[in-house]
């Protein structure tokens, strides 16, 4: 029975890719590098009872956050990115120009229903979020690879690919970067934006780390660049309030914020109204800068002692990046080792018991680039857990080199 | 600039609509007999504020609340909708087969997900809930009418467009349903159970009203009948639990729950997870059994208001149907009255200032049918304003229908 219909195939592998990354993450004997989240401490637990106490108790307000909310997103919490998180990166935006999506994904997805025909090429970094992938593969697009470096999207090879393929969307994720931890430079930001305009391509710019810094300066999001209304800033709460919520939001231009609330309205009516207020009530209360602050502090210290662990442990040869932010630094091993295979031993050896995500599934163009690749996520353990999970896992892959000898 | 894909331009139509149906509703001078919630006082306000407080406070709950979630939704409240929701029908089902939806409208943007390509057929009634034919108009889909009578979708007419348009979904709303308050008999479910398996059809089953019954007997779900797992059975928490909290859930077989589960993820990770919860906790600690019989007290005596008011203040020749719960009554005007035109003038008109939902929309096959229809909403005011805005909606009918004489 059942005729599925042909999106259900293009997005097997991706997802299948996903299901795999995250199988051995909930073992509780393995340390996980594996994930995207923050650390647990950062979870604003205590901050959220308070404010539900408190406005389900304000005359009226309950019986409002329980009803049906509006297909935009509730507007305290759009006045909240327009003042609180676009305003202070020197974008100036209006309220009616976002709209809160179920998460940093929906974005994806309802930026492919508005765009996205069967066949259409989307523009992707070289690694990229397979996430992202999988919801593109969904639409029936097809992904084609941007070079990188370490400042990111490499803007010559991007627009060779623009004249060649004619693409629909340019999909970057420009401040510490999934997979890879790096950060687009500000000339590329500029020169990113002038291409959407130049070539009437739509840049979708997913930012959802950019608010997790913890050194080197502030860059101005290339939507600030956009002078054409090409480029569609996403970003999300997920790392600076809590992913559980699943609140996101998108700016964009009048046109394409009206025909995503009509995708919006046909896909699940609204977000969840109840994690939007608890949200808008979260800033308009103050809390989020010392909030910032402790989250900031916590990663930086993890991120210091993954760097300096895989600097101390793993073999000569190694390359990773320095993320200034967010959650993933991205090692290139040295030698023939195979991340994938690597990953199925140190989940399983019981002197390593350490998980990553291998390489390989974050390249669109296949054929094996990144098989010697691995990200890790110092978001979700403590300083010394990372020390000895460093510690171990560099110690299996020294050993693994000295078989190749 | 901005090339929108073709499925922007076929769902503009409905996506109208439903803005149009929307507008007059905000207007606090209005009464609205428009929309479809329920009664505000259903709304557990203080029962959400005392479970955020008490669970927050749990040892580890609160982080666990705010980090990501499964894709598949909270094991706690797909347990509730087998023992809670489900058994009590006579549905055997297991939680593995139960995927949680954000709202009942996220069902069925992905059962278009994993079946619709563009120009495939979905059959629905005459007629049928626009907000979903948005959706699958956004898909592409071709939707083509299926008479109904006052026992629901006409099973003679079902079984020769199944044979004549070779559908991929049939669409039903089986109880109390959207606009028209008619409910499917049982004969009738067992019968288009039967046509799903006979004919490799899916049927898709949106049951949200089905537990907000005020008179008459429960009957059976068309999955109940199901033996070769072609029905889905989509149900949502707007009417019993929020509308605002934006969960819904889907009894399917294996198979479908999988691909499924991909569809989602591609779509927004998952539905957040403290309005699941909190929903779980809701039924876990018993509040619900006190909580449906107030919904059903204060429903009852709305729809008794409005029944009895049509019948006493609409002019002679009107048909209405006696809904034995949810929401909506249909009601059939004599004359050549437009309610369209109608719609403007009672929410303008200082004497009368009373909106409905005009019975247009809900036609897919177009060309006038339903123009002297309305759907009228008796969840949203108290039983005396609904007989004061009948009666002004009634005398504004009864001097119209002078005019034309």
């Amino acid at each position: 029975m059942s005729k599925y219909a042909k999106r259900m195939k293009t997005m097997e592998e991706p997802a299948n890719i996903i299901k795999g990354l995250f199988s051995s993450m909930n073992d509780p004997d393995v340390t996980s590098f594996g994930g995207g989240a923050i650390a647990k401490e950062c979870l604003p637990v205590d901050i959220v009872r308070e404010i539900v106490s408190d406005i389900m108790t304000v005359e009226g307000r309950g019986y409002e956050i329980l009803s049906y909310g509006p297909v935009i997103g509730a507007k305290d919490l759009r006045e909240v990115v327009v003042k609180e998180l676009l305003a202070p990166k020197g974008v100036q935006a209006n309220a009616d120009n976002i709209i809160i999506t179920t998460g940093g994904m929906e974005a994806m997805s309802l930026m492919c229903q508005l765009f996205i025909e069967p066949g259409d090429v989307i523009l992707v970094e070289s690694p990229t979020f397979v996430h992202s992938v999988e919801t593109f593969s969904m639409f029936e697009a097809k992904c084609i690879a941007v070079e990188m470096d370490d400042d990111g999207m490499v803007t010559e090879d991007l627009e060779e690919k623009i004249i060649k393929y004619n693409p629909k969307i340019v999909y970057v994720i420009p401040t510490f970067q999934n997979p890879t931890g790096r950060t687009l430079s500000l000339e590329r930001r500029q020169k990113i934006a002038e291409l959407g305009s130049k070539y009437d391509v739509i840049i979708l710019e997913d930012d959802p780390y950019r608010d997790i810094r913890y050194s080197g300066n502030e860059l101005l999001p290339i939507k600030a660049f956009d002078k054409t209304g090409h480029t569609v800033l996403a970003n999300s709460f997920s790392k600076i309030f809590s992913p559980g919520s699943r609140i996101g939001y998108v700016y964009a231009n009048d046109d394409i914020i009206s025909k995503m609330t009509d995708a919006k309205s046909a896909s699940n009516s609204h977000t969840s109204l109840l994690p939007q207020i608890i949200c808008a009530e979260f800033f308009k209360r103050g809390y989020y800068p010392e909030h910032h602050k402790l989250l900031c502090d916590i990663h930086r210290e993890r991120r210091d002692a993954m760097i300096e662990s895989i600097d101390k442990f793993f073999p000569e040869g190694t390359k990773r990046t320095f993320p200034d932010g967010g959650l993933f630094t991205w090692v290139e091993l040295p030698g023939g080792i195979n991340t994938t295979e690597l990953l199925k031993e140190s989940t399983l050896n019981p002197d390593v018991k350490v998980s990553f995500v291998a390489g390989e599934g974050f390249f669109t163009e296949g054929n094996g680039k990144g098989s010697n690749c691995m990200r890790l996520s110092f978001g979700g353990n403590p300083a010394d857990k990372i020390r000895i999970g460093i510690e171990r896992l560099g110690n299996l892959i020294k050993s693994k080199l000295m078989e190749e000898l």
